[in-house]
């Protein structure tokens, strides 16, 4: 697969590289890159300083596409045209075409905030500046997106913000270029396998006893949350090869596997609900709604999703759940029972045909011997019958309450297919 | 700022640099170098090829401080030891305390697993065997953390799974190499602005207004959710040139700022609730639980947090929260009307002091002319009063969300400091 064009990623922004968020850029371009058959060899993250910049861009012109993001800003940090001309040795030119555009959009912008178009001017004209033979990709706000063309290697350069960047990301894919780097490649074909329940070891022994990758496909093996995923890559020709390993790891886990494809559970769910008309609600203490958010992310789930209830205190699992007052006490507002009449409490009340509930200690207090922090009970029940589930889950607080929330949204998974299957 | 040690991190993995999800570890060590005055001058990622790896370990060397994390593990595809020593020109050393304690641990498993531990004997050797003068700095799981120096430059290697990675790399800052760097560096101090309901390019303004940075003081201001977060990272020697900027910033903002902290509007809900002896509840439509979801996300927030309704079916803000038939009808369920019948109802149902409640269209779908897709309205509601407030919001289903869950948040605020300052 070494022979697929290779591309350098180069994202340039103080707050990235010093930490402040996770860069989202990179991860796209990666993506997007491997899907075309191209291989994303390598991300680099630099600030705004001169000469970091300058030798990631060097770097990157080593590559057969270099895209690069930020930096087209308005104000003298914004330094990427700049560098990217110097780099590929090109003279810098004022476009006419683009002046007059931008100079539009800053003199309505400075009208709107009643300062003088004099404040702008300096930032239109640099941003109006482009490298000797760059091809504008359009605006995104007052900056063009450019692809330039060296023969040998192809540079992109997008702007920072995602949705601006990803947009012209399409403009750039159109471009003659692009195309010109992209009929060297060869998209691979992928296989995606989702199991949920086995250990990642449990996983990569499988993987390793159907053969291992090479020979054209290449896997990886991701834990999430408890989630194993697993993801081959395929060379052109390696089909058979990648569809063998794909069931020989399947046969040892096929209870564990619950998709084939990048779906989330949550949709899965939705979907099960749907077909079986079956409306769905959530009763949550210690996912404080998590559940109900990941379910209510789906576009669309309000034909399904009637809504929920988190009873974080005590007395709102009694009042709003009806949870019995001898319940709590005898058996603690973690436990079985309690997981169980959440789940009674929550249909009665939203009037749900099937609904989850999580009652657990996140941490990290609220910890006894009898009842660790990571304990966690579940229930889940429809009209073709209930699961429970309990776990003492690893991690710190947002683990576990990630882990429990993907938890419950696999226990009604099951629940449902359970229900499908019975039927069928 | 430019004779602070330079540092470059190198992150391994062939999921990251394929974008199958971003890297947290360049991130954290990034923050925690410029924290301890080294500047975090970039951070390259790259998968398991060999040669993109050697590049970058290759630039990494050139800096005072390379950090590199992954590719430790016992398969083959794991070369970060290897490649590291072939880049500083050192050997490989089986290391015999190492080999007895790996091999301890890999009897232990294999024994669980109920496989033979000649199966690990390979990984074993392979994970004892490390640079010559490297310092171990204990074990991941079964693989070390390492340090090696070689004068001018340190070179520290971690394992790639985030707890582990920041449990050794607490390890590495107490070696002599990384304090002999750390003695060249000085930290530098930090001022933080946290706006909410002030414009990006206002904040900008603001900076520009006050002098700008520069002179020791290093500005950056970054938008979250309708957040605007303002970092200001000063040289020693320059706090009082960003003590002056700080509060020529906050001048013209003042009723904007939050925080001169990092700590997040939930939590400021949670300590004006505390502070007030209130209890505190949602009622959430669109947010689909995401309010609660921050508020409980914050370990303690049992003692305030009571519950939320999660009503995304009109039946169910009907039933659960009792806003009457005859609003929903006249003036549908995304309405001001709906967001204060849905608080009063929570409030009653739940006998909360406060409640916030989020009522909107998400979409994709459900949008009309007179009620576009991004319309929101809240409502908050406490013993000192009640705010309301409606946006359209702009982005996709996911950023309306969050953007309507973080509105949703500081109404909530602004309501509990107004009753506070009226109190006063």
């Amino acid at each position: 697969m070494t022979d697929r064009p290779r591309a350098f990623i180069v994202v340039t922004g103080s707050e990235l590289v010093r930490g402040d968020r996770p860069d989202l850029n990179g991860p796209f371009i990666a993506a997007e890159l491997l899907q075309l058959g191209i291989e994303p060899a390598r991300i680099s993250i630099v600030g705004d300083a001169e000469a970091e910049l300058v030798e990631a861009l060097a770097e990157g012109l080593r590559a057969d596409l270099c895209v690069v993001s930020g930096g087209l800003g308005p104000t003298h940090d914004d330094r990427t045209v700049e560098l990217v001309a110097r780099a590929l040795g090109a003279g810098l030119r004022l476009d006419e075409d683009l002046h007059v555009e931008i100079g539009a959009i800053s003199r309505a912008f400075a009208e709107r905030l009643g300062r003088p178009y004099v404040d702008f001017e300096a930032g239109v004209l640099k941003q109006a500046t482009i490298p000797d033979g760059a091809l504008s990709l359009g605006l995104a706000g007052t900056a063009p997106g450019l692809v330039l063309d060296r023969g040998e290697s192809v540079v992109v350069v997008l702007p920072g913000p995602p949705p601006e960047l990803q947009r012209l990301w399409r403009s750039a894919l159109e471009t003659a270029p692009v195309q010109r780097v992209l009929s060297r490649a060869r998209p691979p074909g992928f296989r995606k396998l989702r199991f949920f329940g086995a250990s990642e070891s449990a996983v990569a022994k499988a993987l390793a006893d159907a053969g291992g990758d090479g020979d054209g496909v290449e896997a990886t093996i991701c834990a999430r949350d408890f989630e194993i995923h697993v993801d081959l890559v395929v060379a052109p020709g390696a089909d058979q090869r990648a569809d063998e390993l794909t069931e020989g790891i399947v046969a040892p886990l096929e209870r564990y596997l619950f998709s084939r494809s990048e779906q989330p559970v949550e949709e899965i769910v939705l979907e099960l609900c749907r077909a079986g008309g079956l409306t769905l609600a959530t009763a949550e203490s210690c996912t404080g709604g998590m559940v109900a958010e990941r379910i209510t992310s789906v576009p669309g789930s309000s034909d399904v999703f009637l809504g929920a209830v988190v009873a974080y205190a005590d007395e709102v699992k009694g009042r709003e759940l009806g949870v019995p007052a001898d319940i709590l006490e005898r058996h603690g507002a973690v436990s079985a029972e309690t997981a169980t009449a959440m789940v009674v409490g929550v249909r009665e009340r939203l009037g749900a045909d099937v609904a989850v509930s999580v009652t657990g200690i996140a941490g990290p207090g609220g910890g006894t011997e009898a009842k660790p922090v990571g304990l966690v009970y579940l229930h889940a029940a429809g009209p073709g019958g209930a699961r429970s589930a309990d776990f003492v889950l690893p991690g710190d607080r947002g683990t576990i309450r990630h882990r429990a929330a993907v938890t419950a949204l696999h226990l009604v998974r099951r629940l449902l297919q359970q229900s499908r299957d019975a039927a069928a």
